[in-house]
């Protein structure tokens, strides 16, 4: 037995001194095949609700792994309110989206279909793989809700009005992103979205729409055109940076 | 003849109305076999230096493609001067960073080797090419300076000392990163450049040496680990929203 922690899994079941987990068929896999783990071995698991915890390995067979949980390693914390609504783009771009959208700490990931979107589908699975596996890499301690995605017209319907919604605005109209975060009601990390259009950006009549809304405030983020998958980062790390967890000092440490 | 703009290149020679300006292989075949456009086609190009012009091809051959320009299209303007610094890593996300970085409005990237840099080389013309890419794509009038790699305590002996240095301190000892750029000095947009540690961290030794370079401001990127292309972007986005360029309004019109 060692005590060097091997790696880091998400899992759903709820997470507690002395109890018992099991793990399903591909992290089980990974254990055995990729890190070529046994009984003994010690891994983090954690599960957006419980904090992180170590948990041992007692059995690992074709299919299964058994394990039982040590003691928690970090606590449960509270995490940004940030919702980033995207119009989906090709295949490598919208998983790197999902992965740095984790790292950046976005709550929920909420697909929108805009007149201009060029894609017709996601793939929401991927979408949760990318975001789970950004998760256990970065030391997260939870992972984005992936939505469902929407048309453009019924996101809007569905939207709480009581959540402020911030639109990257690549007409340049906006007001400087870091002004208006750094003011009510964006100021102090109140629960909030990020809408970023596609690559052809709104249509006219999109914005006229979202310029109606009385939840939605829109940004330029600079003289520079921007890719949306850029956008959505940049637009991401200003909103942490000045009105979400990175005005804080980071809590614990992170030498995983 | 159109008046379309079928595409944006960057070139070296100098723009001016009326002058004759050639391109080179690689341009003529993107131009003639890519595009597969021919005499009387309009592009715009740019050089960093003279603004964005229209251009017609007068001629295009093997290898060659002869234009004239015929009216600037958009003055050149100031752009920020912040330098990012980083540690290479491997190749399909330096090429990311490369581009993100570009888009983001990095005057200068600059490769450090430092102990835990996993990658022994940089093919530099694939980070200007890469770079370059991003420009002609985004609307950017410049390309980002790509300076030959240094080994860490190099590049630390050569750097302006003038210049301040924000160190995206990956321990979380560093002070939240828009705190430090909405003071002096880095408010207002001064040149600096921003120093982007590898996957690894920077050994204890390269962060003491750090923290005794009187140019050096170390800046904490909030809770969550960030791999380091994130962070490289993370930290232009908020430096472009808090100091640079983003606290303006777009100056000039975009569709392109």
């Amino acid at each position: 037995m060692s005590d060097k922690i091997e790696t880091r899994l998400f899992v759903s079941t709820d997470l507690a001194a002395g109890a018992t987990v099991g793990l399903e068929t591909g992290q089980t896999h990974y254990l055995k095949h990729v890190l070529r783990l046994g009984p003994g071995a010690r891994v983090a698991l954690f599960n957006g609700r419980d904090g992180e915890w170590i948990a041992e390995i007692d059995g690992i067979g074709k299919g299964w792994t058994s394990l039982t949980l040590k003691a928690q390693r970090r606590p449960q914390r509270a995490e940004p309110d940030i919702w980033l609504v995207f119009a989906p783009i090709k295949r490598a771009r919208i998983d790197f989206t999902a992965q740095k959208a984790t790292e950046l700490g976005a709550s929920v990931l909420w697909p929108v279909f805009t007149e201009r979107t060029m894609v017709e589908r996601v793939n929401t699975d991927r979408l949760l793989a990318n975001a789970t596996e950004a998760a256990e890499q970065t030391a997260r301690l939870s992972v984005p809700e992936i939505r469902d995605p929407m048309r453009f017209e019924a996101l809007l319907e569905a939207w709480p009005t009581e959540r402020p919604l911030i639109v990257c605005d690549e007409t340049g109209a906006g007001t400087p992103i870091a002004h208006v975060l750094s003011e009510p009601p964006f100021k102090g990390g109140t629960p909030c979205g990020l809408l970023i259009g596609p690559e052809g950006g709104f249509a006219d009549r999109e914005l006229d729409r979202l310029r109606q809304s009385s939840f939605v405030t829109p940004v330029s983020l600079g003289p520079r055109l921007l890719r949306s998958d850029t956008a959505a980062l940049a637009a991401l790390a200003c909103w942490q940076a000045v009105a979400g967890d990175w005005t804080m000092e980071r809590p614990d440490g992170l030498d995983l």
